[in-house]
């Protein structure tokens, strides 16, 4: 059953944690955080998105996880396996609905993935952003923790700026003070 | 800062637990896990209802509780100064906001709270619904803890079947299922 099926998202862990840093996030919580930033930052969108959509979107993207688990950003070896694991969790998980919703959810999630709409790229930025703000919150959680390289942590979250070009600055200044602190590798003051 | 302070969702504990038993779920996770169900159950709603606003209800319905605590369904004592505690809470924390986004989701949670519109009656028929769900599958969870009878939880929970007839019939089944097993105070099996 669908309804309580999706209940497993409560148990899968993210590598980041809650803004006290008392324990990681889980991945139900954490698109829950998604939706509502969708709600509060959507004016800050380049293109025309339709929100409603967008918090759609963002309440689905991460239920494939409940059979593939969460990937770490930067686990390069996870992540040349995660296309295919998600899509038999995929399969799995919206074939517990009807047709008719299976096919309106997963479409959803197909759009988040693929990333080629406006809807899609505004969702994909906030989840990009949502992490950096607790990692912020957090002296570089885990990034810090295993040696992640403001570079990357920049390139992989760039796309921020493609979506939402004040939300990247916001982004980026907090990863200036993160640097100040000496949080990254090789940052100035370390 | 609003985005970080509705982190603190995620701290907020529950008395139902997840699915599995394993912990208490807490508000944020809850939260994300009704806005999913309102999608997926939209078509039972009794009257014509506007789905993205439910969602977007139901996102926001818990917020106050990160300054005033959940308070437990069959809690007496507590539900006398709920409504107070709540009152100050959602000053405060709509008031983080913009004046234009606070006076939004602020509407959204009041109009919640007063139940007297159709997305209103179907987004507490859904918060109502969820619980029946996890403590069906928990052998009662805090019901059977509790010693709360079977008349209370359909006292408390019949606003069901006004939104949403299908679902109450649903919610009953889950009902009869633990009395048989003798999971209420007084059930035929005890």
């Amino acid at each position: 059953m669908f309804l309580l099926e999706i209940d497993g998202l409560k148990q899968i862990e993210r590598m980041t944690k809650i803004r006290d840093g008392a324990r990681r996030e889980n991945s139900a919580e954490h698109s829950w955080h998604l939706a509502l930033l969708a709600m509060v930052l959507v004016e800050h969108a380049a293109e025309p998105v339709d929100v409603a959509r967008v918090v759609a979107m963002l309440l689905v993207h991460d239920l494939v996880e409940i059979d593939a688990g969460d990937t770490f950003a930067y686990d390069d070896a996870g992540h040349a396996t995660k296309a295919e694991r998600e899509v038999h969790a995929a399969e799995r998980l919206y074939g517990l609905l009807p047709c008719d919703q299976a096919t309106t959810l997963r479409a959803l999630w197909d759009e988040f993935e693929r990333g080629d709409t406006a809807d899609a790229r505004f969702a994909l930025a906030i989840d990009r952003l949502q992490p950096v703000l607790l990692n912020h919150a957090n002296r570089g959680g885990p990034w810090h923790q295993h040696g992640i390289s403001r570079e990357r942590v920049e390139a992989r979250n760039s796309v921020i700026g493609d979506a939402a070009p004040a939300l990247w600055s916001a982004a980026l200044r907090r990863l200036d003070e993160l640097d100040a602190l000496g949080l990254f590798p090789g940052s100035p003051a370390v």
